[in-house]
């Protein structure tokens, strides 16, 4: 794997799956659409998921696991969500294989089922008909359960991370005595996630509420954060639903109020997943591969020695392994000692594969008893004694997501455009970002602009609103409803 | 939830099944044999997972995913495994659904798949035919891999936990250059799981070696930890498989060696899964519900606020408040202020759900800054000063631990017999327990003993081979090969 990235300007698309690829996070399987998590790639997506359960626990959630198949009918309950998940559901039929006749096996039409079974493609279905079960008086609730799982939504064009078959997720999925306190939970998690995107991905997104067409199948409000991603595209980085008493009433889930009387339960719904993965390498890396911030990075710092002689071997080996011991209580690190590799090739190596920092051992180091260290975001290289140098180290982490993040926003901020007319727009779409509109609430404009120009709205931003007062829509030039951001999108 | 158990003397099946339905363990779900795994279910799981997973790291493993979906004809790829697992598969075989003449839904015709898919028994399959991708020369090996996942087995006869359609588990999949150093790597993952057994699950466990016929479907040799349930049955606890160059030939995966020449890869597997909650419940709890080794217990320590009048209440959770405040950064605590509940039903509320520890809090103890402690496992209740409260939890959690383990170890010495011949064997085998008996090796004997007692070879344990030397088979009267230690089990 030692072929050089495409560059970004080159072609990003081809620059995203040679670093992918050339990094190792994933791998194309033999069945079309669902990839293989390389070990590099399933370590970013399992710091993630110690972060959010953390934040999870902290606002009062737990874990459960409900069974993926999900019996058909199931899906048509409720009206919005079998329109919107139909046509990408995997069904199983069969239970059994056999010998065929002409070698090999093949489904035993003896074993098929009398109903099929759908792979959930999201769980609110079974999850409500268990909560059904679960719940009978105000006593019992609120319900506030997430779950860890892989979900299967068939696609016909996937990108690895982006958009694949089978993904790797969570989906929170709670029960309310009331309203307000669903809207409340939906909005709780929204800020949960823009946090987690922050201060875990270095991430900046703009929360905001999707408009009715962009909604989630059986939501009746669905919350979002939008990140830019460096091509000027938009990405939809988590969505937090409040689901009304939809789903209580396709399965006629209601409770005992204390005033005797029963109601319909209001729930929510939330999820993030392994895209996330995706949305990390878009906002940071570069032409030389990977960029992570340390929270993430599976190896956060490579120690490199350099020798040219046996003894210098044996000298600088033995004191990166000392610098290796001191730091391995507070880091993932790693100590690249291998023989006919060239310092410069492992430099490339590990800067391919998004190690934030490097400290590299030479005979005159050992004798200074320093290190001398590079960031993976470049600058001038530095000593660094190794006396408190793990405390040098963490600074250097802390410094490292504090300028990812920097660099996020001020990209964030100067794609965010505005235009006066449809004309303007189409033209300036063209160099991307994002463009923050007047707009006048409308499916069917919607739906051409889409058509016209590939750009849909990604949300109302929740901190724009109110601006519209006294606008008129860039489209339709009636009265503004909202402030719409609209964009090209993953 | 307030019906009692039933006791395990009179129905232990039963006793098994009320326990998990009155602690919220698990539930059926409208998926026939799949369950539900509720909140306090999943949280053991969950605590079992992070301990795995700290000691899979040690031994220098790390996490990937592999998608669940595998082509039908991987399946048939290697002879043994196929006719192990052809019988159990959930067959995919369209990928949409349409709107059916009647309502609902129904598989779309225009989306059969022209391959079938198989939802993953088991991993080797895929994992190997992306391991031919991977390796190339000695220098890609080893790979050593672990996979969380979930997969399906379609059961007709299920039990929650023990046996159902889809479980939670680990797949460890190594490759390796040398027979010897897979067949080091399958015993060394035994070991692990032997003490993760008694360190986390205060689980004795016997490991051996299994007999040919109970092999997992591929392997060459399959190790075994087999454990002893109450009733003096045996259960499977963990397994790990050296595979030889089995699946390396079936899916054609050969290496440079260092000498020039292409040989095939060597591979091991091993697993442990959610049946692992069933085990220790089996293992440890009584007539008044879960009991749970502190590491497991989602709640380690229970305050319970004793009062009578208002003025009462105020004080004593406000000290129970405190109390809680103290601990909370080292246990998991829940405080237990609920209005209207004795504090006997509250007790018994959570002796049922297995939390080890509880702290009986008066107006009395508040008067001498003391909490009153009464354990899982019965005994006198000690009061302990509120000072220095940290420390004595934490030596009366190992105490516990160790309680738990003394107990089993004791039942698991009690339990293993010996008889003379087949016919006592019969008659002592209706009592229960574990028989350690010279055999000679014959797998149609095997087969004729286990149709006519349900007994089957659990293992060859490996610390009493050996000692057949010189005897003669109880059931053949052959010399004999082996100690085999035959038994019931789930």
């Amino acid at each position: 794997m030692d072929a050089a990235l495409t560059s970004r300007s080159k072609d990003y698309s081809q620059w995203y799956l040679d670093l992918i690829s050339t990094a190792e996070l994933a791998d194309y399987s033999p069945v079309k659409g669902c990839m293989v998590l390389r070990p590099n790639g399933y370590a970013i997506w399992d710091q993630m998921r110690l972060e959010l359960d953390r934040r999870f626990r902290e606002t009062g959630h737990v874990n459960a696991y409900f069974p993926m198949f999900i019996p058909m009918s199931f899906l048509s309950k409720e009206a919005d969500h079998v329109e919107g998940f139909a046509k990408e559901c995997a069904v199983v039929t069969h239970h059994r294989l056999r010998a065929a006749p002409g070698g090999g096996v093949e489904p035993d039409p003896e074993s098929k089922l009398e109903e099929p079974l759908i792979v959930r493609p999201t769980s609110e279905t079974i999850i409500w008909h268990m909560y059904g079960k679960w719940i009978q008086s105000w006593r019992d609730l609120p319900i506030l359960i997430n779950q860890w799982a892989n979900v299967v939504r068939w696609e016909m064009k996937t990108r690895p991370f982006l958009r694949t078959t089978e993904f790797l997720w969570q989906e929170g999925h709670t029960a309310h005595a009331t309203s307000q306190e669903a809207v409340e939970e939906a909005e709780r998690m929204l800020w949960v996630y823009h946090d987690f995107a922050r201060e875990v991905l270095a991430m900046p997104t703009l929360p905001g509420v999707k408009s009715a067409s962009e909604r989630f199948a059986g939501a009746v409000e669905t919350y979002t954060i939008e990140a830019l991603m460096q091509n000027g595209w938009a990405l939809q980085a988590g969505t937090s639903h409040f689901l009304g008493q939809n789903f209580a009433k396709a399965f006629e889930v209601s409770f005992q109020a204390p005033s005797g009387e029963r109601e319909f339960v209001w729930a929510t719904s939330w999820g993030v997943s392994t895209r996330l993965v995706g949305a990390v390498i878009m906002t940071h890396s570069d032409d030389a591969g990977l960029v992570l911030p340390p929270i993430l990075a599976p190896t956060q710092v490579v120690i490199v020695p350099i020798w040219k002689t046996d003894a210098e071997k044996e000298l600088v080996v033995g004191f990166a392994r000392a610098v290796q011991a001191q730091l391995k209580s507070s880091f993932r690190v790693a100590l690249d000692d291998r023989d006919g590799l060239k310092p410069g090739a492992k430099y490339y190596e590990w800067e391919r594969r998004g190690v934030p920092l490097r400290l590299e051992v030479g005979p005159r180091d050992v004798a200074s008893n320093a290190v001398f260290a590079a960031s993976r975001l470049g600058g001038k290289k530095e000593g660094i004694p190794v006396d408190g140098l793990v405390d040098a180290v963490r600074s250097r982490m802390e410094a490292f997501h504090a300028e990812l993040l920097r660099r996020a926003e001020e990209r964030l901020a100067a794609s965010i455009k505005s235009v006066d007319d449809y004309a303007s727009f189409k033209v300036e779409l063209e160099k991307g970002g994002l463009f923050l509109l007047p707009w006048s609430d409308n499916a069917a404009n919607e739906a051409k602009i889409k058509e016209e120009t590939r750009a849909t709205i990604r949300c109302y931003p929740l901190k724009n609103q109110g601006e519209q007062a006294g606008k008129t829509c860039f489209y339709s030039g009636e009265p503004a409803t909202h402030m719409a951001l609209f964009a090209r999108a993953y």
